[in-house]
């Protein structure tokens, strides 16, 4: 049983229950929606964790940050200290991504630390234990593939993400038309790697039903995922990332079918007056499924500031009615990110799903600004500071909480002046 | 003479050309824009000065940091070492709106230090010798206005903020309608109270025939300000500030009669689904003039980020049509600024008005993300560098130049993986 399955037979779970008094709705609101395909709980059924939250249509706009090591960056008290980062600066769910080091001793460590819903990109262990094991990417076998799913599956993963819709059909678009920056996403990488060396059709796509007995078995959410996703403004909304959203789409009816929850992840890097018709195009083409967005970055020059380039693509996203915003660091295109550029990137994405929710008049979203504008309009700087999104880095610009102005106007502050008059 | 006469005699200036030129469009084009009160060069006819730039339809957006010194922190270092930040990050103009210490001496030598079009905000140096020479504030005089205004244009001021739409008429409504963060502005809050107590209409919309005549004497570009801007998302486009947008179109009409250049502007706090039709009703009340927003704010509750917050609204703001962003920096609502937050500032500002001029499809705006792109694709880390909008900080992140990755994926980087095959 899934909570698709679960919703479908009219059963309201107490995952769906918690979601709703989280979010203020009816259960059977949440009920409907998951029914649908248009929202997606994350929870798998072998996990035992506090913190469940609804991703999709008419919820509170999500945030996952990624944590993981790299071959050249493996120290698991780094990665515990990101994880803690995350949860502190508020995220939803939490993705880990490691590729150096024993992956599975990691996942487990960090599954065992947190209570967040925790995502993976299982082809990362495949292609990591094959070329430990056999050498060459090419040399991953079909059984290589589930035989990881099955084990993640089972130590609790809750949401997967599948880079199923990499097809031959799309590398031959790839190589017809030259992109600026190729492919970047990892997994979307190895697996064209593969499929190049051996001939043959993206294993994950061809034994998508295999898969999807794994996943509706546990209950994972599948996340499928945008291999072919733009690296570059110049990229964006082509061919091969357009005709990868058309199999997506195709992907999670057959998902649904087998009462398996799915989301579908896009881009990347888009200009802002393309984001609104690519949301829409993937509500279209995929049914109301949940879209969890990497960005979308606006431009491309933004290296140390790509989490605020992402912030504005995301905001934008989020209001047209992406779900879920994976967040972006300082460090993206840089380095492999730190505890402080996980803390910023959480806090600057949370900043962007807020701006939508309160943009898309989510329940109770605009509480939490006229609370905090009650406050400012009546100087009270304690309440201000603690209704601060990050009320660590408010009080170190404002550590006096006495006097009743700020260094910025001192005796001629506007609202200390004319407040008598106007409020 | 000023750019808005000359151009309506149909004669192209050198600052046209230079404008021209900065933009690759023809004088012609800039010319007739400027005749129609489309676009303004701030250039005050007593300065001499090397860095102009226009301001509005077509043109790329502009990015202006404020400085100047409070009550509480004069230190006229501080200021030079902000304005070398600003500069250095890449503003294209500067607003000294300082409020402590010796105004008239901290302005000459800001503009003596940059070559960047300089703005004020006159109402602060009048309130300010007001109450040190008489007290109160509301002894203020019509010839007290008028002569900082003389006095500060012929140093060499190009813009200037002028409160002139803070009539007893709005006032009146925010008697009605209370807000709940009333008047935020210091110009318009200093008004207000004059105005209250006084029981008379505001000096500078009394006087504005007389302000017009100085402007025109020196070329000062009128920036009419926003005194009812909402400083919350709670008062966004509520009647007051619509009605003195109403106000300030008719003030803009007036400049134009005269020979005046004139911008507008604008908010503030605002969510994120009001923005554009803020910027279609500024253009349509103002006939085109150009748009100078300060941030908008899509949250309230960013303190410590609101930089970020204004990134967004800023980003929807100009690719809606907004020509001149004012920044924010983290201390905003916190404290005056430190140099480090200008910088920050100025970047992140920079980040949002060149995704809004990629969006625009704004000439050559695209071209450095292509370079990136490709520099990108080819693992060239100089060069990555060297284009990020700011180096200093990319190559903090990203030391050494060497390595054809980074920390991030090492081996597994999935551009150097795939390359060959599609690029």
């Amino acid at each position: 049983m899934t909570q698709l399955t679960e919703a479908r037979k009219g059963r309201i779970t107490k995952e769906m229950r918690y979601v709703a008094r989280q979010e203020g709705l009816k259960p059977e609101v949440i009920r409907r929606r998951i029914a649908k395909g248009e929202i997606v709980i994350p929870a798998n059924t072998g996990r035992k964790r506090i913190k469940w939250c609804g991703i999709g249509k008419g919820l509170r706009v999500k945030v996952n940050a990624n944590i993981g090591t790299s071959p050249q960056k493996v120290n698991t008290k780094n990665e515990l200290a990101k994880l803690k980062a995350a949860q502190e600066a508020g995220a939803d769910t939490v993705m880990d991504l490691s590729i150096g080091g024993d992956l599975k001793k990691i996942r487990r460590r960090i599954i065992s630390e947190t209570n967040l819903p925790l995502g993976t990109v299982p082809i990362y262990q495949v292609i990591i234990n094959t070329v430990k094991k056999k050498k060459f990417i090419a040399k991953m076998t079909k059984g290589d593939i589930l035989g990881v799913i099955e084990e993640q599956a089972r130590d609790g993963v809750d949401f997967m993400t599948l880079h199923a819709g990499v097809t031959q059909r799309t590398l031959e678009i790839l190589k017809k038309k030259k992109r600026m920056t190729g492919i970047v996403s990892r997994g979307g990488a190895f697996l064209a790697e593969w499929m190049i060396f051996n001939e043959r059709e993206n294993p994950l796509y061809e034994e998508y039903d295999e898969v999807l007995e794994i996943a509706k078995k546990y209950d994972v959410t599948l996340s499928l995922g945008d291999g072919l996703r733009p690296g570059s403004l110049a990229d964006a909304s082509d061919e091969a990332q357009i005709e990868e959203l058309v199999t997506l789409g195709k992907l999670a009816k057959r998902a649904r079918r087998a009462g398996v929850q799915v989301m579908i992840e896009g881009p990347g890097h888009m200009p802002l007056d393309q984001i609104e018709a690519n949301v829409e195009l993937e509500k279209r083409l995929c049914q109301g499924a949940p879209y969890y967005v990497l960005g979308p970055l606006t431009t491309d020059v933004a290296s140390g500031y790509d989490h605020i380039a992402g912030a504005i693509g995301g905001a934008l996203a989020a209001w047209k009615g992406a779900d879920f915003l994976c967040y972006v660091t300082p460090a993206e295109h840089l380095r492999l990110p730190t505890a402080r550029d996980v803390w910023e990137g959480v806090i600057v994405t949370r900043i962007a799903a807020h701006s939508a929710d309160i943009a898309k008049g989510i329940k109770r979203a605009r509480n939490w600004d006229d609370e905090m504008s009650r406050a400012r309009g009546d100087l009270r700087w304690r309440k201000m500071i603690n209704l601060a999104l990050d009320t660590k880095k408010a009080k170190r610009y404002h550590p006096s909480l006495k006097e009743d102005t700020c260094t910025m106007c001192g005796e001629y502050c506007a609202i200390k002046r004319v407040k008598e008059y106007f409020r």
